[in-house]
């Protein structure tokens, strides 16, 4: 009965109204008021894949999972709305309502409203976070696809610090801004709806590291990323290498148009990395020509860097 | 690289276009036409909580993933849109994709594009479903809370059915009626929207079994629901107890105001089971005379019995 209890003040917990929600906990489904496009998205964080509970209190587990996928919603440009919220509980983990309440933290920071969710229990903690966000025209939205040659290649933020605060956190350490950068990510919620406004042509949330999500971005578009690693803006103690390789920065990486660099710059701290060039066509293809990203070192030659793979 | 070969299969199969949905795979988030109001649900199951891998064939774990998370939209009045699904896989599950296709395969019977998701690693197979239907108003939408003194109460379908068939299941029956509809619950999305058309006044799904799911539309309305076990609709090898108390149907039960029973008919195959009536105000709540259910036996008794708790 503890348990039923426990199941039922999480669900309200996860089922408010308020926003655009107009019904919420206490009915089968929530119902929010539309704009005209709903941007959604779902990531889901399991213990002893993406977090160790030995090393992540529940407040960074909760929080990183709600901010991972917001950073999806920052991506496309659209501004944030609701979040559902699903939990596998094990039998041992007793601290789920300062999860919930981190999350919480979050979506009201970011204007999120948690308008539903799920509790069940099984052998490994797990957070599903689906998100919706909202614009009101699909112009209003930017892709993936949109990089074409000429344009110029920038990120916000610093790159690499999540990743060498990660081993840090493994290490045994728990304070500083490295391992603060791994456990509480912040979803670039302002910085890419001003920067679709600012008429960036394509852009990508860093989740799998520069080295593996600038290559989509070329892949997608059907061109080369030129990347400069000395660019490549660091926090102290980490590498160019880190930065290019390190994954869950969650910071943003845009293409520009030439004539569009002023207003980005307006938009959003941008640091320039890059151009984009011309990909040979399809059928064409070859390792140093063909649509996706090209790194190169100090030394102006290519460096062979590959990106955090999440599992 | 093979399995990072495979999530890139199953992350394509899961975020198709089409219907609503005018990006998905390839881009950060999916963007959808709206329609004027969003109503959304998540829905996880878990391996050894909710099925065991050794009775439940991938293709049906898909299924009923799917099938239980629309039928949250049903219960609404909604209309279908679109899903988004997160799984975590343990290294030994090797049917992902016959999984993925089951769901496919319901997502495209009721209208349903699968538009996101997402695939991690992990000790338990895991399905979260978050799906999202449409209304063109708020009056087109039936919560739990609108019933009232002198409405009607039915159901669609039989209950019962699918508890009984999930113990066949479990003495190593896999044949039969009764374990079909336990492997393959059906979403009552068409007569979910066609009762709400009809002006029923409150509406859920039977997920934990008529004796609590019944409860919850008393509690929310502030009534008190009063049903006929002997009238409850069964299918053969089904008691009147199992039917009240067995969960996972998904059947929808209606409250209905009598000058809508004719039209709430014609919208929908029902039987009618029971009446609405006034609860003691709040305060003077008794076991007797609260909101929520009283089930009465064929003597006229009160029979008490409580629905399936999900975990």
């Amino acid at each position: 009965v503890r348990e039923l209890e426990l199941i039922a003040a999480i669900r309200a917990a996860l089922g408010a109204r308020g926003g655009r929600v107009v019904r919420s906990s206490g009915d089968d489904a929530a119902v929010v008021r539309a704009r005209p496009f709903a941007v959604s998205s779902i990531d889901t964080v399991v213990e002893g894949t993406h977090f160790r509970r030995s090393t992540h209190r529940p407040a960074d587990i909760g929080w990183k999972a709600l901010a991972t996928a917001l950073s999806d919603i920052a991506a496309m440009g659209a501004d944030p709305g609701e979040a559902f919220v699903a939990l596998v509980l094990p039998g041992d983990f007793e601290d789920v309502l300062e999860l919930v309440a981190s999350m919480e933290e979050l979506a009201e920071r970011t204007g999120t409203t948690i308008a539903g969710g799920d509790v069940a229990s099984g052998p490994a903690l797990t957070v599903t976070v689906a998100v919706t966000g909202w614009a009101d025209s699909q112009e209003a939205l930017v892709g993936r696809d949109g990089a074409r040659p000429g344009d110029l290649v920038a990120v916000t933020g610093e790159l690499g610090g999540s990743e060498v605060g990660r081993r840090h956190l493994e290490a045994g350490r728990r304070d500083g801004d490295l391992v603060g950068r791994h456990l509480r990510p912040q979803p670039r919620l302002a910085e890419g709806a001003a920067l679709a406004r600012a008429g960036v042509s394509a852009m990508i949330d860093l989740s799998d590291g520069l080295a593996t999500d600038a290559g989509h971005v070329g892949a997608a578009s059907g061109v080369q990323l030129v990347v400069r690693l000395e660019r490549l803006p660091r926090p102290p103690g980490v590498t160019a290498e880190e930065a290019a390789s390190g994954g869950d920065d969650y910071e943003l990486l845009v293409t520009v148009p030439p004539e569009r660099r002023t207003a980005a710059q307006e938009a959003a701290r941008l640091t320039w990395i890059g151009e984009v060039v011309a990909a040979s066509p399809a059928g064409t293809d070859t390792s140093s020509t063909g649509p996706g990203l090209v790194l190169l070192g100090a030394d102006g030659a290519r460096a062979d860097l590959r990106g955090y793979e999440h599992a």
